[in-house]
C-alpha cells in the first residue's frame, strides 16, 4: 500500500494532458458500481479528459462493445451519468470472460484499445478483474488504475470495497425480519451470506444484526462448542437464535451446518435461509456511494498523475494505491477485535 | 355468508354486556398480528370489555400461559399495546400445537377458559387455527370470532389476509434487487416464494415485480411452453428474466424447475433464489396494519353482537363474517383476470 | 357509471383495428406512473397497436415533444419500458400547462394529434388532467381513456388512485421514525401530509401509523376537544402523541395548528413536521404497481372496445369506466367507518 | 485523543473488580442509542459487573428514575436488552435537563449516585451531555466514560458519532424520492437537513445523494456564484437540481435561501423541503449498530481499566479516549477533500 492521496499525486510529475479513458465493470456486480462509473465520468470530464464506456467488462473490450450516448456516439458525458448514483447493478453491465483468460484474448483487447485510441483504463471489479488487468498491462502500454467493486470485501489495499456496505445492509435487513419470526416461534435460524473465501460479510452482518454466532472460514467452527453455548443461552431465557454462516465456512454452508447441529442434538428448532443473489442488488447505501465516488475520482486523478498497475483504495479515510498483484495474492485478515466483540455480546 | 358489517351487527340483538375476551396468535406468524392484537385490545377497552392475552396460541391456552402487564396482572390494557402497530412478529408469540389436535387437548383448553372466566376468544391465524376453533366451540359455550392472519391469502371470506400485503412487499423488494444483478449479468432468476397450496403470493409478486412468468399450483406449468416463450423474449432483445415460483407448484419448487428448464435447453443462464422465512417478518405494510386494525375491531364488535363460530374478513371494503368451516374446506380461487394480465404484460 | 370490465367491453362492438395510441403523464407526478406507461405500451403492443409517448403532458402535445426510442424514432416498444415498473417519477416527465387552458392551446394539440395520426390517447393524471381531456374531446374526434394518477385519492370512479398507496407508505414510514423520537422525548408531533382538498391521505396515514388524531377537511377540527382528549390520554400514561394534519384542513396546516394548540394550553411539548414533496417520489408500492398495470391494460382494452371520454378505475376489484366530468365535479367522500375506527383506536 | 484501545487498556493497572455501572441517554436522541445500551449491558455482564439503567438522562439521575426489569428490580441484565439493537429511539428515553445545569442539580445527582452505590457511569449523548459529565466528575468520585450519540457528527475524538450514519441514510433516501419528482417536473429542490452548527450531515448527504450543491456553515455560501453555476448546468442539459442546506448555514435555512435564490433570478422552479425530526428516528444503520456496539463495549472495558472523564470514540478503526473538555470546546473540521469532491462531481 503506497500512501495518502496528496502524497501519491505529488510523486508523479503532473502530465496535465487530456487523455481518453475507458471504464468498465467486471466480475460479479456490486451496488455502487454505477456511482463509481458516474464519478469516473464526472471527474474525467471536469479535468478535460474524454470517457469511453465499455459494456460487459473484458468481453466488451474484446467485442468492441461500447456504451453509446443519445447521439449514438461512443462517449460518456456528464449528462449520461445523471441520476444513476442511486441505482443498483451497472448500466455498463458486467460479465465474466473466459476468452480474456487466454493469451489471444488479452492481445485482442490490447489491440482494440490501441485502435480506439484509449490511453487509460479504469476497471471496476474484484480480484479476478485485477488479475486480468495485471495481464493486460503486460501487452498494452496504456495506464490501468482499478476500483474495488465487490460485495466480498476481500481485497487488500482498501478498508472496504464498493458494494460491501450495501450487502451488509441487505443481510441485516433480512435478519431483522427473521428475528421477528424467530422470536414469535422461538427458533434458531441459520442464515447463509455470501463472501466466497472471506468471512467479512458474515462477521459484520452478525455484529450489526445482533446475531449470537458467526461461522466464518477464518476461525474454526466447532459444532460441540456451539451447541454447548446455545444450550447455555437457552437456560438464561434466550428465546431465539441467529447464526450467520459464511458461504465459505470450512464446515460447509447453512444446510450442512443445520444437519451437523441436529446430529449434535442442538435443542433449538432450526430453520435455514440462504440469502443468495439478493445481496448483490439494491440501491447502494450512502457509504457505498461515497466510497465509489471518492475512488472513481481518485482513479482518474491518479491516471492524471501517471499511475498504472494499481488499485485505488481507501485506508483510514485516506486514498491510497496498491499494486494489482497484492489484491489477488494476499488474504485480507478479519479484525480480531471484531471477532472478540461478537463473542462478548453473545450472552 | 357475506354481508356488510352494519347488517351483521343488526342481525344480533345487542348484548351490551362487558365481557372478558381472550386474544391469541396461532400457526405461522404474519406481519400485522401485533396490529390486530392492538386493535382487539383498544376496541374492547373502549367498549368496556376486559382483554386477556394468551401467549403461544393453543399451547398457551392449555398451559395457562398469559401475557402479564407491568403490574404482573394477566390483563392487556390500552397502554400495553402502545407502539406495537409497526412491529413484525407478535408480542404474544405463536406456536403450532400438537396436543390441541387431540380431544384431551381441546377439553383442557375449554376447562381453562371456564376457570379463567373468559367469555369470548379472538384467535388470529390461518385455516389450521380455525379448524382448531371449530373444534373448540363444540366443547365450550363461549364465543369465538377469528381474524385471518397468514401471509398465504388462502382463506375464503376475505379479499386479503393479514400479512399477505407485507409478504408481497418483501418478495417484490427482493426481486427489485435481483433485477439489478439479472440485468447486469443478463440472467434468468427463478425466485421461490411461500404460499403453501396457494399461488396468490406468487401471482401478486410476479405482477408487481414485473416478472415475466409465474408458476402457480392453480394453472398447469408447462416447461416446453415456458422455454419457447423465453426464447421468443430473448429474440426481442430481452436481457433478463424473472420467474416467480410458488412453493406449492405442481412441477416442484425453484430448484426442481431450474433442473427441468436446463434439461429443456433453456438458453438463459439460470440462478435460483428461495426467499424463505424472510417473507414472514418485517414491519407490516400500511395495508396490513389497516386490515388488521379493522378486523380486530370488527371481531370485538361482532362478539358484542353475539356472533360466534365465524371469521371476520373484508370483502369489497365491507366487513363480513364467514363460518369457520368454509375457511378450511374451500380453496380460494386465483382471479383469472390477473392471470391473463400477467401474460399480457410478458412481451 | 359502474360496471365490470367484461360487461363494459361487451357494450361496445369490438373494433379490432390496430390503432396508434398516445400516452402521457400530466399534473403532479405520482409513484406508479411509469408502471402505468409500461402497461399501456405492453398491452397495446400485444394487441397489435402502436404507441407514441408524449413528454411533459399537454405541454408536450402542443410542442410535439415525443419520446424517442434507441433508434431515435417516436415509438415506444415493449423493450423501451423494460425495467421501469419499479421506478418513481415518470420517464415521460410531467408538467402543468397554462396554454392548454386556452382555446388556442387545445386546438393546437388537436391539430398535432391529427397530424401525427394518433387515434387515441391515454392521459395519466388527476382531475385537472381530466378537465383538460374533457375539453380536448370537444375539438378532436379521437378516443380518450384516462388513468387516475395522483397521490391524493380524490377521484370518483376508483377506490384508489395510482400513487396513493406509495404516498401512504412514505408518510407512515416517516411517522414510524418520528414515533421513535417522540417516545424517547415524550412529545407530540404534528405531521402535515399532502392531499389538497381531500383528507384521504391523512386518514389512511393516521390509521396505519397508529396516530392518535387526524385533522381532515371533511370533518370539523375542534381545538378544545382535541386538547381535552390529549389531556385524558396523558393521564392514562400515554407518553407520545402523533397528530396527522391534512394540508387542506379547514383550521390550517400543521404550523397553524401547533400555534392554536399552544394557545389552547395543550400540555404536550409540540414539534411540527411537514413531509412535503417526499410523498410524491419513491419506488411505487406493490399495490400501486398492480393498480397501474391493471388500469393501463384496461384503458387500452377499452379503447379497443370503442370507449372515449372516460377514466379507467377499479371499484371493488372490478375495472370500471367513469365519464371525465364526474371526476372533477364530485367530491369523493371519506368512509365514515374509517373515521370511527380511528376514534375507537385512540384510547 | 489518547491512543488505540490495546494501548489504553494497558496504561491502566487492571482493577478487575466487579463494579456497578449506570447507563443513560441524554440530549437529542439518535439511532443506535439502544444498540449502545445493549452493548454496555452485555459487555458489563460478561465482565461480572452489574448495570443500572437510568431513564431520561440527567433528569432521571436527579429523580432516581431507574429502569425496572420484569421482576421490578432496578437492574438491566442481558435478556433485558434482547432484540433492541435494531430499534430506533431509546428504551431509556432521553431528555434535556435544566436543573442539571445548576450546582444544586449536579450535587443532587452525585448524592443519588452515592446512595445507589453506583461506581461508574456511561452517558450516551452529545457535547451538552459531556459538558454535564465534566461538571459531574467535579462533585463525584466515580468514573465517567461517555459514548458519542448524536446525529450531528460534531464531536472531536471520533470519526463518526452514533446516529450520524442513519441520519445520512434517512436524508439520502428522502432525496432519492425528491429526485424522482424533481426530474419529472424539472425543478430545483432545496433540502434542509439537521446538524446544528456543523455541515457534516449536509456534506455527506449531498455527496451520497448526488446533489449538486451543499450549503454548509464551514464554507461561505455565495448566492451569485450558485446562481451562475446552476445556469451553467442548465445549459448543459441538466433538468433537475438538488441543493442540500445545513440548518446552521450562515445564509439561513432552506426557506431563506429559496428567497435569496429567487431574488438573484435563479431560473429553476424552486421547491423547499425541511426534513426535520424524521432524521432522528428509524432503525439504525448497520454502521451505527456496529459503532454503538463497539464503543459501548470499549467504554465498559475502559472503566475496568480505570479511565474517567473521557469519551470513547473510534478513529481510523481504532478505539480511543478523549477528555470531555475537547468534545465541547473544539469544532470538528469538515474534510476539505470531500468539499472538493462534491464540487468536482457537480458538472
Amino acid at each position: 500500500m503506497l500512501s495518502s492521496s496528496c502524497d501519491i499525486l505529488s510523486w508523479f510529475s503532473k502530465r496535465d494532458l487530456a487523455v481518453r479513458i475507458g471504464v468498465f465493470c467486471s466480475g460479479g456486480d456490486a451496488p455502487g458500481m454505477n456511482a463509481c462509473v458516474r464519478s469516473v465520468v464526472r471527474s474525467a470530464t471536469a479535468a478535460g479528459h474524454e470517457v469511453v464506456g465499455i459494456n460487459r467488462g473484458y468481453q466488451g473490450l474484446i467485442d468492441q462493445n461500447f456504451f453509446l450516448n443519445a447521439k449514438q456516439q461512443p462517449i460518456m458525458g456528464a449528462r449520461d451519468v445523471s441520476n444513476i448514483i442511486q441505482r443498483g447493478g451497472t448500466i455498463l453491465r458486467s460479465a465474466r470472460c473466459q476468452r480474456f483468460m487466454t493469451d489471444e484474448g488479452v492481445r485482442t483487447a490490447a489491440e482494440n484499445l490501441r485502435q480506439h485510441k484509449i490511453d487509460a483504463l479504469v476497471p471496476i471489479g474484484g480480484n479476478g478483474t485485477f488479475r486480468g488487468s495485471a495481464e493486460l498491462v503486460k501487452h498494452w502500454d496504456g495506464q490501468v488504475v482499478g476500483c474495488p467493486g465487490t460485495i466480498d470485501n476481500d481485497l487488500i489495499g482498501t478498508d472496504f470495497t464498493i458494494g460491501f456496505s450495501t450487502a451488509v445492509e441487505t443481510a441485516v435487513d433480512a435478519i431483522d425480519k427473521l428475528r421477528d419470526t424467530a422470536e414469535s416461534h422461538e427458533r434458531l435460524f441459520l442464515v447463509e451470506v455470501m463472501g466466497r473465501h472471506s468471512g467479512y460479510l458474515a462477521l459484520y452482518t452478525a455484529l450489526a444484526a445482533g446475531a449470537e454466532i458467526a461461522c466464518v472460514p477464518e476461525t474454526p467452527t466447532e459444532i460441540p462448542g456451539i451447541v454447548a453455548h446455545l444450550s447455555q443461552l437457552q437456560q438464561t431465557g434466550k428465546k431465539s437464535i441467529i447464526v450467520v454462516v459464511a458461504e465459505g465456512d470450512e464446515e460447509g454452508g447453512a444446510l450442512m451446518l443445520a444437519e451437523k447441529l441436529q446430529r449434535a442434538e442442538c435443542t433449538f428448532a432450526t430453520r435455514t435461509v440462504i440469502l443468495g443473489h439478493v445481496q448483490r442488488g439494491g440501491s447502494p447505501s450512502p457509504d457505498d456511494r461515497m466510497l465509489a465516488t471518492r475512488l472513481g475520482d481518485f482513479a482518474v486523478k491518479s491516471i492524471g498523475a501517471g499511475a498504472t498497475g494499481v488499485m485505488a483504495g481507501e485506508v483510514n479515510s485516506q486514498c491510497v494505491l496498491t499494486p494489482f498483484e497484492k489484491t489477488f495474492t494476499e488474504h485480507k485478515q478479519l479484525p480480531q477485535a471484531l471477532i472478540d466483540l461478537l463473542e462478548c455480546m453473545s450472552n
